[in-house]
């Protein structure tokens, strides 16, 4: 999506260590009209897969998804972080190693906002290593739900996530796509 | 507002202690298409102020407060709670009382983002006792920007925040307003 692509031309900073800065417009302070645009090129991906409900993980895959969510018409549903004192004692969670944090954290869904016959779409900001994503994905399989789609706002491609998740087997579309972010370039993909 | 009035009404759970569970639709899934016209009428409610930024506090305020500033065509700026590796080591930082978590959270702002000059309208899901958006005040406040209003989709007049924030000095707008949640019952203001 050139729109994005040419904003984090512009905002972007590559901090070394394939850590891109982008938090001007995506992950601190949000644009929500670029968000809101983004959403809608998301949902147009994957108007297609039949989802019955979007799913990201708290915190910076909330706005994404929610504007993805929007015009499809569906729920959204966040995993938690935290067991939060309103959900149930008997939850879903699954450890995920984060990329950023340098540990494992936990991400907790309640049993009663995702079910079997939940057809899934899973929206994110980032697709790095893929391991919060496929924590997702194994939350939602434990629930009985099918993963129709995967779709994320910036991938690198060279952390590997998009061959991870080849196993889950369906369609997988980040907007912008880095191949490198080797010495200090952030280099995309040709559109 | 009626309609959030009416879905509190149909899905909101008093679990006691004036904790109200609403997240079918608020703050774990979500419902994209109400927090829409949720954000659409704090816009309407705020289009008066002159704000030049919408602020809010990760997690749950990020939806509202989104979706208020994405008719309002402002930036939104969220709160971290815990310092991302991208922030600068320079940062705002203020403590405030979790009544959810019964400790101390942290609320952190990169100067990056809320400067001299900015004004500000504060948006989250609760008003309840206060203390979260009052430590966003301070924020704003320190970093030299102007407060120009408070919103809130959900606010518990028995928690006291409202008085709390009377200092701050500018108009309060919440869309759902809970005056008891004694015995088990959530009794709303009248409209």
């Amino acid at each position: 999506m050139k729109e994005l692509v040419e904003r984090i031309r512009q905002e972007g900073k590559n901090l070394g260590n394939g850590i891109l800065k982008v938090d001007s417009f995506v992950n601190h302070q949000v644009d929500p009209a670029l968000m809101n645009r983004c959403g809608q090129e998301l949902a147009r991906r994957f108007a297609h897969v039949g989802a019955t409900k979007v799913l990201t993980a708290e915190i910076s895959g909330i706005a994404p998804a929610l504007l993805t969510a929007l015009p499809l018409g569906l729920p959204v549903v966040y995993a938690r972080k935290t067991k939060p004192i309103t959900m149930p004692n008997q939850v879903y969670l699954t450890l995920a190693p984060s990329h950023t944090k340098g540990r494992m954290i936990e991400l907790i869904i309640s049993p009663e906002h995702l079910r079997e016959g939940d057809r899934v779409l899973i929206i994110d900001d980032f697709l790095a290593t893929g391991a919060t994503i496929l924590g997702l994905v194994r939350l939602a399989q434990t629930a009985g739900a099918v993963i129709v789609g995967i779709g994320t706002l910036i991938e690198k491609t060279f952390e590997g996530g998009r061959d991870l998740l080849a196993t889950v087997g369906v369609p997988i579309e980040s907007l912008a796509v880095i191949t490198s972010m080797e010495a200090g370039q952030i280099v995309f993909a040709e559109a």
